[in-house]
């Protein structure tokens, strides 16, 4: 919000070509945009507007956008879709931009259609459970909000502090609850969508239960855009848990640590978390953050509970984790060392990043019972390349992130690391998994995606896309 | 299985005149269909294919088959599917035929495409906590199978010791357990679908997490045959909880019950079950059940907890219930105790069906802040039409079903029913409710979805109808 803010070129001059009078051609549109649209709310230096150009993800492609938008009401987006229809111009919704997919990068000569001013908190209800939102509303905003209530909205993505929740939707996030609280998309009860020709949609519902048609609640989460743009939300809550009690466990193979992860869910155990990180992670994090955490285990699981019995659950882990072979298992003494647990694993992505000068990002997720497999097989690859691949796993979803480090001034390495991202997904295809457990497709998989579809499920997903946007309008280029 | 095992015609002669050589013209389709189907898998007698021209939902128009398919694999379905493409002929897939809204009613000259014969359970993992299954599978036979392995399905329809998850997905099903363990939606992973044409779709994963792509799966349950054929599904799976252990309040009044609820909700509780009888529906219970409730009750309010500290989540409720008003709160002594008590409950809608000659029974949800506002407002609706209307609810859920209870014999009287119906579903979206919770739209309810949905909505199912079924072949007549 605040580098959104800030971006307001107001009454400064243009930098540059100005698109509303250049030789473009998108005076027309501009014009057409702003009758509709505060001053304030058409970005066009293209300084600023480049800004506006990305996610988070590497080496994906993004255009030049050729206006920024940033509607603060329904009407208003509705407006912007009408013109961009009436144009047949690509609208790039945004969050935050803290995917990493490059679902949210712009296409040349696109409207950015950014969602962030429409951050308001409309409705908490406690008997009800559920929250209205705008798509603007930022994760740990709401999630505070709502803590405020004795309620918790359960799904934390690492970039929980910055990211929206209509971002989230579009990707269907997830984050460190999943094991036991699922994916955003089990959150959404009912959305209000604007179509691409400006059309406004109701969805879902704000009860408990619903099966009034089709559900196209689901089908607009994790459509990262392409289907229509949310402009409002109804979204499950849940009573807030107790505070987590953790432990941590270091095994001597990541073979090890996923036979004990495969024991914890046979026994019928449901921990708050299951989180692994392989001995490049946990160096790399004790470099970042100093955490202190044993660097001669080969796999670190941490495992935690919410319940009031937690501690019952955690010895009962622990033990099994020693029957898997586990060297060590650290209770936390109370919730806050558990936190200190919690806030080492958070870190992780972030402190691999700092290994190399770039890193690539995969987000494999197979089943659970073939998550050794799903490791010993990305040691491999890392191995066969020359490279280092750090590992931390949602471990008791199967959910892995494998991150390749690398050097981009070295295209020998470059394309090593580019091998390597691709044989992991390949892998995660042949056991059985999906080249995506959280992060989207956006523009890094859309190949991967059209693999693990198969032809007729393209079809069906473009078909689907026919449906909704006619005319391609809306985020093309993502997906497939 | 049973009826249909004995239905099969073999070598028995038509009765009637033969679809396959009469002058219906279907002489094509017949023998198109048999080049791909065992002679035993096709039925053709029309006092057999009568038999499964509907299912249990009270005047709901039913057609007259033509032929009535039994596959026992996906090759067949395919088979029927391609065939009836070819043919242009309607096709209306069947499970167990225990629907209330008309869903799985024939229409004339139709395929009925029965799926009781794939029943086979192919796979449960206790470590991946999934089950594979062909949608023929009955949910009971899926529960037992699974709780051999300390595993549970939730999903507990009333009619599940003889619905099929194929049904249960088409039209995605509650149950009883709905306040704590969500709908059936929430359980189906990943689906094997036959397209109109004849293609193999295969939807989602079998991974506790997945984001390729959007999220069909989703779109074919609680699509009513109307989209594709489900041939096979991965279904989530749960540790088995503990036995429920439950009380029975007592109230005067169904708005302090429903304060109740409301307060038990808001207390952050998460009960395993959270039903309510009104008085007409325990009286209903005690004369077909013997089951000793309490006549005098204006509302009987039933609360369970599976989890080891049930105890004291009944304590906690019983004492939001007594200040809610309840004139007494009976904890059960055991989980048998408790089980009666459940049973009290699943009888109600049978117990309420041996009132008068006929019933039609609601399906509304609406948020639980409003269910005292459902409630009093259906008492209102009954006195208006001087009917009986017995009212059983997933009060947790909010999801109420009222039963108008009536003679078919007398046309008024049968009129000031189908009033009452409407107005209750009128009643239930003024409360920002839905006209089904979990019994789906079928032949039922779509004027009423149509009212709903509104306009756009409308289209846009529409425009999902044609993307997978531009013949309009599957299901026609139902949904809109």
């Amino acid at each position: 919000m605040d580098l959104t803010e800030s971006a307001e070129p107001q009454d400064a001059p243009a930098v540059g070509p100005d698109p509303g009078r250049g030789s473009g051609g998108n005076g027309g549109l501009l014009r057409d945009l702003r009758t509709g649209l505060p001053a304030a709310a058409v970005l066009t230096d293209p300084q600023v507007t480049a800004s506006y150009a990305g996610d988070m993800a590497s080496f994906c492609e993004a255009g030049t956008p050729a206006v920024v938008v940033l509607p603060r009401t329904v009407e208003e987006v509705r407006h912007v879709l009408r013109t961009a229809t009436a144009h047949r111009v690509p609208v790039v919704p945004q969050g935050a931009r803290t995917g990493l997919s490059g679902a949210a990068n712009a296409v040349d000569g696109c409207i950015v259609l950014s969602l962030v001013r429409m951050d308001r908190i409309l409705e908490i209800s406690p008997v009800d459970r559920i929250a209205v939102v705008e798509p603007g509303v930022v994760n740990a905003a709401l999630s505070r909000a709502v803590a405020a209530h004795g309620l918790a909205y359960p799904p934390d993505p690492s970039s929980w502090e910055q990211c929206t929740i209509g971002g989230n939707i579009g990707t269907a996030s997830g984050g460190l609850c999943c094991v036991k609280y699922g994916v955003t998309a089990e959150y959404v009860l009912g959305l209000d969508v604007v179509l691409a020709d400006g059309r406004l949609l109701r969805t879902g519902r704000r009860t408990a239960k619903g099966v009034a048609g089709y559900d196209l609640t689901r089908l607009f989460v994790s459509s990262e855009g392409t289907l229509g743009v949310v402009v409002g939300a109804v979204l499950a809550l849940r009573p807030a848990p107790a505070p987590q009690l953790a432990l941590a466990a270091e095994f001597p193979s990541a073979a090890a640590a996923c036979a004990a992860v495969c024991a914890v869910m046979e026994a019928g155990h449901t921990p708050s978390l299951l989180e692994l990180m392989d001995r490049t992670t946990v160096r790399a994090v004790n470099r970042l953050g100093k955490m202190g955490l044993p660097e001669t285990t080969e796999a670190l699981l941490l495992a935690a509970f919410d319940t009031p019995d937690a501690p019952a659950g955690l010895a009962a882990v622990g033990e099994l984790c020693t029957a898997a072979g586990a060297t060590r298992v650290v209770p936390a003494e109370d919730p806050a060392e558990s936190e200190l647990l919690l806030q080492a694993r958070r870190m992780a992505l972030t402190a691999l990043e700092t290994l190399r000068p770039a890193t690539m990002i995969d987000d494999v997720c197979v089943p659970r019972s073939r998550l050794g497999d799903m490791l010993d097989g990305t040691t491999a690859i890392a191995e066969r390349h020359g490279l280092t691949v750090g590992v931390c796993a949602h471990a008791g979803d199967g959910n892995t992130h494998p991150v390749v480090c690398f050097d981009p001034a070295d295209p020998e390495e470059t394309a090593r690391a580019r091998a390597s991202f691709d044989e992991i997904m390949a892998l995660g295809l042949a056991l059985g998994g999906t080249i995506t457990g959280e992060h989207g497709v956006g523009v890094l998989k859309k190949e991967w995606l059209a693999r693990e579809l198969g032809p007729v499920g393209l079809e069906a997903q473009r078909a689907v896309k026919a449906a909704f946007d006619p005319l391609g309008i809306l985020n093309p280029g993502k997906l497939f």
